[in-house]
């Protein structure tokens, strides 16, 4: 992933030498419980020496390991020479009846359960208060809602950000459940049956168990990959939601109806060439990236059918896409959650807009009121879509309640504070904190 | 989707005619809710009255509907038009209050819960058993384990089947939790706020109580979209797991490997051209399907960000990928557990293929025997790697044992019967029936 | 594809009697073809026979093909039997030496040439004469342009839809491209090398040639894929250039904009609840089938990848995205050309909008005219944007002029002709007509 | 993109220096088209004397950018600001009149044709000729067959690259296309329209024509994404036809199988677990990358509605698809070279696989021979088909020759030297010089 989107912590949760020290961790916990296994191979206090020495020797070298990469090209033994070097004759202990795959997708597991608690940590304690905060600010702050981009009836501005808020607490619960499934290692050899007699499902469980992780149930060489796909997928939904904030927030910030407007800093600059512009790069910016993580997602999706016990075709992708995707998830909750903290919020040009957009929201209530009269839903129907539609062509011309009045059809039927009362806005926002009581935790 | 790939469950459950009785269904739930409801507009008795009408004048008719809609261009407003005209004056009190989406979201939800229903119990009560049966059935039959399609260690056929079953148990765990997230229900109105003033959030629940779903916490004028996208994807992992089977069993099909085989029916003819051929044609059309339900997830996941309080470019695509994807998964899982049930698996071809495989299969534990004298692991490595290669490269030659045995810096470390006990097969297959007890319940 | 979205001559290209219609019409030339060759083994006259007796048989009955099919599981040896049984002894010469996918492929290459001739007819006679004729009416409507969103300098309406145009200009050469590159057959049997010794790269070449098709020129025993993603790949980009048009007509149309309205018919209703809605359902609808295009294509590119001499898990696919990607590809070109022929553009919405935009358009200008002076760029930028940003603080304040003309730092670099020459409109338009002129043919 | 899959080329293409470097031969490109205008703006003599200026003062430093940028959050813009502290007080006739997508735009495309040229010539020097040279090689070796992964009848080795020397021309071709298409250029400032009324359609034709670039006909602020789309699926093309090579190679390895064997260098290491393993690792590193190549495919055509005149969505994509996906292909291109050249290809284990698929292959020409008989075709096969299907059952049986001359019904109709000569295996390659013929240029 490039620079321009990377968070520090992800950075070294990706980097090559954060990648080497966990191999040797994953390496030395499988040693550790084959060591305290009955009829263990291994001399007692190996891993403990092992331990204890690298603590003195320092860091793993990823240029060394690259180094030996070049001539064996095998990325795990080439790990395992520098680790001999490094470590001396007790470092052939190591990776005892293991297989490549043991250790890269133990510590893949790994790598992907701290990433996606980054990211889960963001969604908690920078997002999700974002918009609750925003939400219950404009909880009762009217607005006129917009089907089909056109103005339909009044709705309060806080459901725009509780209506994200519910859909990324949905996202958050799918990447819980993604990072459960992802929590799975494995040490179970070559072809997933511990055949080289050294491991045993119990000695495995105990390796595992000390890294936090779970056993993959059915491995082969390799733990199944419909489990990362699921993690890749609930990314690309998570991305899709903040797309789907995004996508409104740009709207409320167009001209026409500036409803809303990204923090614009000091020495801040919208265009080259045009200095009055202030514009929603994040906003656009976080749809943009939402793309990414879908295409990562299909990427994954294409990597579950492995040829019988494993075929490595899944290993490029997941080079890329696993620091990608989890890095820019992480990005993308960072700045949508600033971006929502640094929303100005502009009530007036809500309620100028509800004006501008007249009183045709009331078509229905009138509708409904006729109903009530006895008239046909059709008959109804026809009957105000005509003065409504008249009102529409004729802007400036007289207001729907007007023509509504003139019409004895209408007035016969409709007492004029009945018909008044279907002009209330009042009506429209009276179940608004329910809807807040039922989304938001105490 | 294409009538080859339809079930009858799936035609009637998508039909137009059961689309119909369905929007009845939901405006009659709606209207005796709100008749039910204190300041109730609709006089009681009216849903039982419009309901025993109906059930006197029969079905709709979607011929009428589809004349209507010509005419008004509004789907649910033509179907309304058609309920008047059979069911007369109180037809009026449906969808009061109502907005089309409530209806029409309503509406998919039940046919999706439906639809997953008739996938799941495919999934549960043929899929399963079927892989199941051959698991348990080839728990101990010796085969030789691929990684990257060259031969590497043993391995039981059986774990073939296991490793699906415990795929597939995880994607129908997908699917259960994607069907209670679209199990959603709205009857909130235009813009998700009851802004008629007829519904309130406890008529709502009461009515879609009744039909057994759930109310969408924060609705805008339909649904969150992120739900279905989460059904479609959890159908497109399902589709995954089917093709990892499909995959390697029509690898296990390919004529140099002939370890399973598909049933061939009497009369069933394989080639037009070649009478002698048969061919793996149920795997392959599986893989092919697999691809179908991943393009409608992805069409499922650009649904997800409407503008403002919705927009109705889902719905288009939603017509096509509801039905199809869900038609398609009920097809893929009756297909795969006939194929699965169907196939003969050829316990000869895989010992003749295993003998094949020389006896290579050993040089992981002749390596870490070596590992145990001391010898460095690097050193063991390419020690073994030199004997196993000319071994390779000498197809008929002498055996790997052979060659070991005669090696003095191999023999000198290991007595004949300690080599000897590296060779044995056993140990490979000692571990498996703990791998069937993790992975199968009681 | 479902009815909704079909229209009559693609329902009937792609019905099953017009397939086996098409079936036979591919042997019948092979048929003639191989008769003509020196050393056939066909009886001089049997393809004219059967022709001539086929045309008083009548035509192929889809439903006994099902019937054979039930049992031989193989479509193509159903419909040869169904043949043998109206055509008689004769029928024993046709497919002589070919396989089946000699004919499919051959078929699907007519489908598709023929489906695409539909599209390509659609996009000249319709599509871009609709775009066309708006362009030109309004070549010097005013309008503002808008970057992100939000207000950037002015354009001409015309300029929304050459830029249409040009983009389905570009889209249908693509197009015509991957016509070429799928109109190709094959008559080189079972794997492609004209193995059974009837067929000769020749008689193959003359029988294609009778149908109008070009020669793969390197089979295997089918007819390579990427030609076939090339033109859903083709139909997905043209499917995005509808959807760009889209968009920007849905903008056009929210209700804060209304600068272009979709035509509405009489009867037509909008809303369920809302009587007063008009929408842009075809819009909308459009940008819903641009995602199932881009689905299939993706479907398509998966098939590439076939096994060896070919594997047959492209078929399932190819049953359902063909007629699909192809029908819905011309009903969005009827359905974008009527959109477009019908819209209102509103030229006074355009010129209010252009003015509530007020004079800010003039800023690049002014700044250019500061930097004439001397000033670097920088400061000049820095100028201009602090008057311009408190402009837009204070709507309804001084104008953007009037700030930059009480500012000494402007006043005496810029006199007030120089500066009033800033703000004229007619700049932005001067080009327009250049454009037009280098994008319409005469 | 990730260095082990970068080349130094794409490397040193992508890098922030020399993506500065080409901004300013992009403004001083328009500069000096615009100095030569009549009623320039600009003194005479800039444009020379800011790029002497800058080839003293030497390169742009990309960390200075950086910082500029973190205060203007405007790349450009911080661009610019370190081009004037460098080049000092002319600097301000740069960028005169243009907005930052011209420059942006335009270097984009100067990169993307670079980097195609860098994939196109990769194509031509080094991946065709190897296909070449294996497909000639090879042209008559005997291979058999294989449908459906099930012996078919014999083709020869040469035509598995000879197969995919023809698709990849076609992907070349597409490329090629996809180039002219992006190699577009604009300087007609904010909008498109030449609204500053500095530059003009000439001005911008002669300095993007001093860059060899063409004129977007249509702009808007930006080029249209359809043409980087384009470019985008064009790639996934070619990584697809790598792909379908790459499978087959995977198949022709498999331990059954060994036809084909990647080259394994001196030192190299197969499996950190079984010394005695060599895989096909770089034909599924190829089959992963490709699928990376249609997932940023995918993300291309998301870009493609844009708002308006523009929005920036379509930026955070490109910065991350656009050196990734070049720098794939490129490393695709040598990498399937390197395999291609390095292959062994087995000539004697294909004649024993062809061997072990008995004598079935001849199942076709006996069946036609029954047909010259005059028996009908349905019954011919069910005949051969008999036979063919007990040989398969009974493997080690009696030959299908002998089961055939033992059948009346056969010998009667057929003497036993025509039924031998259905069994000639020089039949089957008979026409493959002439394939190679129509492929192969001279």
């Amino acid at each position: 992933m490039i620079a321009r989107y990377t968070r520090p912590d992800m950075a070294a949760l990706w980097s090559e030498s954060r990648r080497l020290s966990l191999f040797l961790e994953v390496e030395l916990a499988a040693t550790a419980a084959l060591e305290a296994s009955p009829s263990s191979p291994i001399p007692a206090g190996t891993a403990t020496r092992l331990r204890q020495l690298y603590a003195q020797v320092g860091p793993l070298d990823p240029r060394r390991v690259a180094e030996c990469e070049q001539r064996t090209q095998h990325e795990v033994l080439a790990f395992l020479e520098h680790v001999e070097e490094k470590l001396g004759v007790d470092a052939r202990w190591l990776h005892f009846g293991l297989t490549s795959s043991d250790v890269l997708d133990t510590v893949l597991a790994l790598q992907l359960r701290e990433a996606t608690q980054i990211i889960l940590r963001g969604i908690d304690d920078q997002l999700l208060p974002a918009l609750r905060r925003q939400a219950t600010a404009h909880q009762q702050t009217p607005m006129i809602g917009r089907t089909h981009g056109i103005f339909a009836e009044p709705i309060s501005a806080g459901l725009v950000f509780l209506g994200s808020y519910a859909e990324i607490e949905r996202a958050k619960v799918r990447i819980q459940r993604a990072q459960k499934a992802i929590a799975v290692g494995k040490l179970s050899g070559a072809v997933g049956v511990y055949g080289s007699g050294c491991f045993s499902p119990d000695v495995e469980a105990a390796a595992l168990s000390s890294l936090g992780l779970s056993v993959e149930t059915v491995p082969t060489q390799v733990v199944a990959r419909d489990r990362h796909a699921e993690l890749l997928l609930a990314l690309s939904l998570f991305g899709s939601a903040i797309e789907r904030l995004s996508v409104n927030l740009r709207h409320l910030q167009r001209s026409e109806v500036s409803e809303v407007e990204e923090a614009f800093a000091p020495g801040q600059k919208g265009s080259s060439a045009m200095p009055h512009k202030k514009n929603p790069i994040s906003a656009e910016n976080l749809c943009g990236l939402a793309r990414l993580l879908r295409a990562s997602a299909s990427a994954a999706c294409e990597n579950i059918p492995l040829w019988h016990e494993r075929d490595i075709s899944h290993s490029s992708v997941e080079r890329v896409i696993m620091p990608d995707a989890t890095t820019l998830a992480d990005y993308m909750v960072q700045r949508a959650a600033k971006l929502v903290g640094g929303l100005s919020i502009r009530a007036d040009r809500m309620s100028h807009n509800l004006l501008q957009s007249g009183d045709l929201f009331a078509s229905e209530k009138v509708m409904l009121a006729l109903v009530r009269t006895g008239l046909s839903r059709q008959s109804a129907y026809e009957l105000v879509q005509r003065h409504a539609l008249s009102c529409v062509a004729d802007r400036g011309g007289l207001s729907f309640f007007d023509r509504l009045r003139a019409d004895p059809q209408v007035s016969e039927r409709l007492p004029e504070d009945v018909l008044g009362h279907c002009f209330e806005i009042t009506t429209h926002l009276q179940h608004v904190s329910t809807i807040f009581a039922r989304t938001l935790p105490e």
